[in-house]
């Protein structure tokens, strides 16, 4: 590699930020702690013995999902039940024929076996998810009722969203004491519901990494080989819900943080568009930063479940009566297109960074099957992408890095790799003055407006592109957003969704013609040479799928269409 | 008056702002033809003959309206189509009843006369609206049907919106050249439904008074008393729409710009919840600031006229099509609640400045009717009043008047007063970090949360306060805006309204306990002494109506049932 990392950093002193010996002194006391709690959490009637130390198996690229399968882990019951979409399994439960403690059961399971190989949780408390189950079976069994569309449905979430009772801390150890008396307006809407927790997990230290390393629990990996990232920062629920050991996950995404994890670990995940889903109540380094606002949105191994999660959310949980930020849209029924009626913009190439290999191989594949069903599809060259990139990354820095900096230095704990990289985004530590993010706010509008203008103009409905200029990264090595982060600050709800097509060593190869290939910047030359064939085997293509700013039922109605019709992936049956 | 308003400017340098030798060489030449050409709009065949000099008038505090009904200076029928509301006339020209040349006729008649008296046109042109009008005419009788609900329809128009081959300025010189290719939105989406324009109207330097003294044309004058200001910053829309010369009017409000000239000038107005309503495209020194946006929204003489403005706009209009940041929530039916289904929170005194007598009274009297017709009231004493006004002005002004500076000095025009009293908001020049900036818009987070706490713990439906400290003011003293930017911060939507109540110089009067009240603070003291019984005869006494964040639909249907049904007020017959 002719280009390092460390060339793109603004500064390499972070001495504002570190503070060794009052972190070994004062923090990291509280960080074992906290660790050994996760190890209590591991029941040990749910775990296996692992075929090997992880450090060999990661080297090895296994992958674990398949080792579920081929190795029967979980009983047939288990199997099944882990194996349903969460739509079916509340309608089974709603019906009596399953009870919301099996359930559990059979996903605490999983959800057991999956954090032992990939490590994606920080908090693991399927004994409260049991009791909780019971009570709801109780509840069942005395009214001939459910409490809810969600009544029974195992949902892990991330941890950074308050929890009653539980520590919250965002990734930052300076927030391991911050117990939280309320859950936060998600939680609480999803617990009004029915949904039973049990499990909170991973992500990375400040929340800006594509990936997961943080002080507290480390890194999480991929599902479907353990060299890999399993994504982030929703890094844990890609990781769980891949795995099969969440029914439905709840990530959220201010620069592609649901649809990274979505897409690397092998799940849909949906980036709704801002202010349908509470974000109030959680530990963030934005906080009151709305030029490019983080959503919540939930990720799942059938994109009808998403849709469920939005649908019963939305109309169900009107959680603009608890939070005077959402707004009160209903969820509309949008059902299915046809094929013929819809017409695909399909982004090739941002212009940034080339995609590697194998996303090439799976959108063109993709592209082809969609066009044999009829789909009109329209080759679409991104514009101004790099002035989005630019902007966007500046408005995530451009308070200086004031809100990141109080969050670490708070406990001085060092920084990982991703965070100083995050760090530099923008003009890093340069503190803009108001009227730059005024002006940064206008650019992001006429963008927003230009884009509006170009599926109008064109009579686009939807926009196809690919979720990140590769598969899974190798684990700390995803530097560039910019297949991303286009859509969070066009604000364009976005679904990540898998395709049934993984990489494939053989296959998956830069043709005779990279050779020549001049990279259009040093960050495209950093993605690009970090692709070896070997390392991505297995991992699973994932693409996005972009509609209209707040009409978020097209957008999965047309997933739908495409993932279960078109290329018929069905991601409970993949071994 | 012991305190004077320049205590309270930041500084009494504006030698960054003006530049006298520039303004009137390059400048004031464009000003005049500006000013000729609305000279040249008014219609001698629309014209009076004014009573005594407007000097004059204004000394003896003219009532120009009741002057117009008692000389019966339109006909009959013009008479009877200016009052009527326009939801009506909107059916008779749908039934093939009335034209909209008719139509025009009629406003475009009291609207020349409104300006004559009170200033309240920056342009007007009948003409180009007589021709559109006769152009709808002859589609409905081509057709057979109108081209959209608000076909025929006069409506007048706050300059600041982009208009189609006219200047656009927003109450810049250095915009006078600024001649716009295509409608704003909001122009664009009124003319689509059939809107007849053929006047724009004044607004202030900055468009940062509840006045409207600006280089272009001057001040507007309330069309119940000349003495006293129209208000503003819609200021000629609530002269126009006050003295019956516009069938439905629109303005724009950030901090009381739609309310206090409604309230002031005798009519009603809606400020919407943010991004129903478009602001894209018009000039505006607020762009790319979003910690308390803009709005957009109707002003009339009925509370169902803003209704039909609302639910046309958002239903056929679907803005949302058009414009990125306007949000599809359909405009929802809500019939009228009865009396006795509302609970309705008072403010009679925010804790930062007093009402003076006539609105205490106005104010009194209301709540003694709403009792009577059954509406639970509830005494509320609103918190964080002082916070909330603090963090507004922060946050109009943590640019440090960068935006402003630049429109202002482009042209070095001569700042009006009160120019000088909103550039002094906030720490006037002082250009923020951003990182404060987002720190000012947590505090805004935590005070809607908390109102919306308040609305949800105390099951309130609605608030009920002032809309300002006093009626109308006399012009240029206006200075206090925390009545109105109360709900700006909080982004309640809210309903100015009038209550058939006037300012009654022998009635309200300071009771004798206002001798030894202890101003608590020098802006009450500033608005306080200001208040003298005799100046301020025949005022309105408006008041406002909020209700929750989105719920538009509520606080209108409501309305109604104040405003029509319990207040029985009818602004179509006053005098």
């Amino acid at each position: 590699m002719t280009v390092s990392y460390t060339e793109f950093l603004t500064t390499d002193d972070f001495s504002g930020y570190e503070d060794s010996e009052k972190y070994q002194k004062e923090w990291l006391p509280k960080v074992l702690k906290y660790r050994e709690d996760l190890e209590a959490g591991i029941l040990p009637e749910f775990t296996v013995e692992l075929p090997g130390s992880i450090e060999k198996l990661t080297e090895d690229k296994f992958n674990p999902l398949k080792y579920l399968y081929e190795n029967k882990l979980l009983t047939e019951k288990e199997f099944k039940i882990t194996d349903t979409p969460a739509f079916i399994l509340a309608e089974q439960i709603a019906k009596g024929e399953l009870t919301a403690v099996e359930t559990l059961k059979a996903f605490g399971h999983r959800a057991i076996i999956s954090h032992q190989f990939t490590n994606c949780a920080m908090e693991l408390f399927v004994n409260e998810g049991l009791a909780r189950a019971q009570e709801l079976d109780d509840y069942y069994k005395k009214n001939g009722k459910t409490v809810g569309p969600l009544h029974g449905i195992p949902i892990s979430l991330k941890e950074q969203m308050n929890y009653r009772g539980k520590i919250t801390h965002g990734g930052y150890v300076s927030k391991i004491d911050n117990v939280v008396p309320e859950h936060g307006i998600t939680n609480q809407v999803l617990e009004n519901l029915g949904a039973v927790f049990y499990v909170r997990t991973n992500q990375p230290q400040t929340l800006m990494h594509l990936d997961s390393n943080n002080n507290f629990t480390g890194l999480s990996k991929n599902p479907f080989n353990l060299i890999l990232s399993s994504g982030g920062s929703s890094s844990g629920e890609g990781a769980i819900v891949g795995f099969g050991g969440s029914a439905i996950g709840v990530g959220s995404d201010i620069g592609g943080s649901i649809r990274a994890p979505a897409a690397y670990s092998g799940c849909h995940g949906l980036r709704p568009t801002t202010k349908r889903i509470s974000t109030f109540g959680g530990i963030s380094g934005g906080a009151g930063q709305e030029s490019v606002p983080a959503v919540v949105g939930p990720m799942a191994r059938s994109v009808t479940d998403l849709e469920i999660w939005m649908k019963s959310y939305i109309n169900v949980g009107k959680p603009w009566n608890l939070d005077q930020n959402c707004i009160p849209i209903p969820w509309r029924e949008v059902s299915k297109p046809e094929p013929k009626s819809l017409t695909i913009a399909v982004i090739y190439d941002d212009g940034l960074v080339k995609p590697s290999p194998p996303i090439a191989r799976g959108l063109k594949e993709v592209v082809a099957k969609l066009e044999a069903a009829g789909v009109k599809i329209v080759k679409f060259e991104p514009f101004d992408t790099k002035l989005a990139y630019d902007t966007v990354h500046k408005m995530y820095a451009c308070d200086g890095n004031y809100a990141q900096r109080e969050l670490l230095a708070g406990s001085g704990e060092p920084l990982k790799k991703l965070t100083k990289w995050s760090l530099s985004y923008g003009d890093g530590a340069k503190a803009y003055e108001v009227a730059e993010n005024r002006k940064l706010n206008m650019i992001r509008d006429k963008l927003r407006q230009d884009y509006t203008d170009y599926l109008n103009d064109n009579e686009v409905d939807f926009i196809l592109s690919p979720t990140y200029n590769n598969v899974a990264p190798k684990s700390e090595e995803v530097y560039n957003w910019s297949y991303t982060s286009l859509f969070n600050i066009l604000d364009l709800p976005t679904l990540a969704f898998q395709t049934g097509i993984f990489q494939d060593p053989a296959k998956d190869v830069w043709g005779p013609e990279h050779a020549d290939y001049k990279y259009r910047s040093k960050l495209e030359e950093l993605e690009c040479s970090n692709y070896n064939p070997e390392d991505f085997v297995g991992a699973p293509v994932g693409l996005q799928l972009s509609g209209r700013r707040y009409f978020d039922e097209e957008v999965l109605a047309a997933g739908k269409t495409i993932v279960d019709d078109i290329l018929k992936c069905d991601l409970f049956d993949l071994f």
